[in-house]
C-alpha cells in the first residue's frame, strides 16, 4: 500500500483501464459476437496487457455482465440526455417514440444483441442479466409515462406505452441487417399518431 | 447408377436423412447457438454419419442457409395452415395480430435470432439471408394485409400493418430469454384495438 496520494492516481489508472476495457469489449461483441470477445482479444482491442484484463474481469461471464451493465448504463445516461430536448406541444409523442427506437440501435444495442442470443443458451448468463434488463425496462417505461404524460389509469393506455417500447425492440432487430431507417422513420410517425389517438382518447 | 426402382429408394432416404439434419440443426442452433451447430454436431444430433451430414451439407454455411430456408418455408406453411382458421367479424383483427406474434416465438424462431446474431457479424452470410428475408417479410405483408382487408391507398394503413411485424418481432426478442406470454396477450389485444381504428378509421 503506497501512501494517499500515489493511490490516487493508480486507482483513476484503473477507473481508465476498465472503461476502456469495457468500450473494446462492446466493439469486440458488435464486430464479431462472443466468439470474437474473449478477454484476451478484448484486452488486445483495448491495448492493455492480458494481465491487466484478467485482474478486472477474471472471467468472460464477469466481462459480459459488466459490458451489459455498461451498455444499460449508457443507454439510460443518454435517455436522459435527450429527454431534455423533447419538444412540448404537438410532435412530443413522435419525439418520445423517435427516442424509444433509437435506443435499441447503434454499437451499443448490436453488443447487447449478441449477448442476448448468448444467454438465450446459457442459463448462468441469463440469470445474472434478467434482473438488469427488468430493471432498465420498468425505467425505460416508466421514463416513457411521464414524457408523453400517460395516464395509465385509463384502459389501454398501460399496453400501448410497453408496445412502443416492444415495437422499438423489433425495429432494432430489423436494423441488425440492413439499414432500415427510412422505413423506420414513416412506422414512427404512423405509430406515434396511433399512440396519441389512445393517450388523449 | 442403379434401375430407376433402386434409385427412387435412395432419393427418398436422402431426402429423409437431410429433412433429419435440418431439425437437428434448428435444435441445436435454438439450444446451443452457432458454436454448438457445427455439422459434426448435428450429425451427432440426427443420429447420421459426419460423411452423409457432408455430403448434404459440404460447409457450415450451407447448413446455415438450409436452415434459414427450412425456418422460413415452415414458418410459412403454418401461417397458411392458420390462415384457414381465422375467425371472420370481430376478434379477426386481434387473431391475425396472434398470429403475426406467434411467427415469432417457439424453437424456429429461436434458431432464426441465432443466425442472425451470426450474421450481423459475417458478411457472406448476411448477404445470403437477406434475399430470403425480404422475400418473406413482403409475403407476410401481403398474407396480414389480405386477411385484414387492409386498404393500403389509406393513409397510415400500409405503415399500420407494417408495425404490427415489427412489434410482433420486438415481442419475440423479449420473449427469449423469459416466459413473456401474459404480458404479451395484454399487448396483443390493445394493439389490435388500435390497429382497428386505423382500418376502419
Amino acid at each position: 500500500m503506497g501512501t494517499a496520494a500515489e493511490r490516487e492516481p493508480r486507482q483513476e489508472r484503473s477507473r481508465a483501464t476498465r472503461a476502456r476495457l469495457l468500450e473494446a469489449a462492446v466493439t469486440r461483441l458488435a464486430e464479431s459476437g462472443v466468439a470474437g470477445a474473449t478477454v484476451g482479444a478484448v484486452a488486445e482491442t483495448a491495448g492493455v496487457s492480458r494481465g491487466a484484463a484478467q485482474h478486472h474481469f477474471p472471467t468472460r461471464e464477469d466481462l459480459y455482465l459488466a459490458v451489459m451493465r455498461h451498455v444499460l448504463d449508457s443507454r439510460g445516461e443518454e435517455l436522459r440526455r435527450r429527454i431534455a430536448t423533447v419538444p412540448e406541444g404537438p410532435g412530443r409523442t413522435e419525439a418520445v417514440v423517435q427516442m424509444a427506437v433509437d435506443a435499441f440501435t447503434g454499437e451499443d444495442f448490436r453488443a447487447a444483441l449478441q449477448l442476448w442470443a448468448a444467454a438465450a443458451n446459457d442459463p448462468a448468463l441469463r440469470e445474472s442479466i434478467l434482473p438488469m434488463e427488468e430493471r432498465v425496462g420498468r425505467e425505460l417505461h416508466r421514463a416513457a409515462v411521464g414524457l408523453l404524460g400517460a395516464d395509465e389509469s385509463r384502459p389501454g393506455v398501460r399496453e400501448a406505452v410497453q408496445a412502443t417500447l416492444d415495437l422499438a425492440r423489433g425495429l432494432g432487430l430489423a436494423n441488425l441487417l440492413t439499414d432500415d431507417s427510412a422505413r423506420r422513420r414513416r412506422i414512427v410517425r404512423q405509430w406515434a399518431g396511433m399512440l396519441d389517438a389512445v393517450l388523449t382518447g
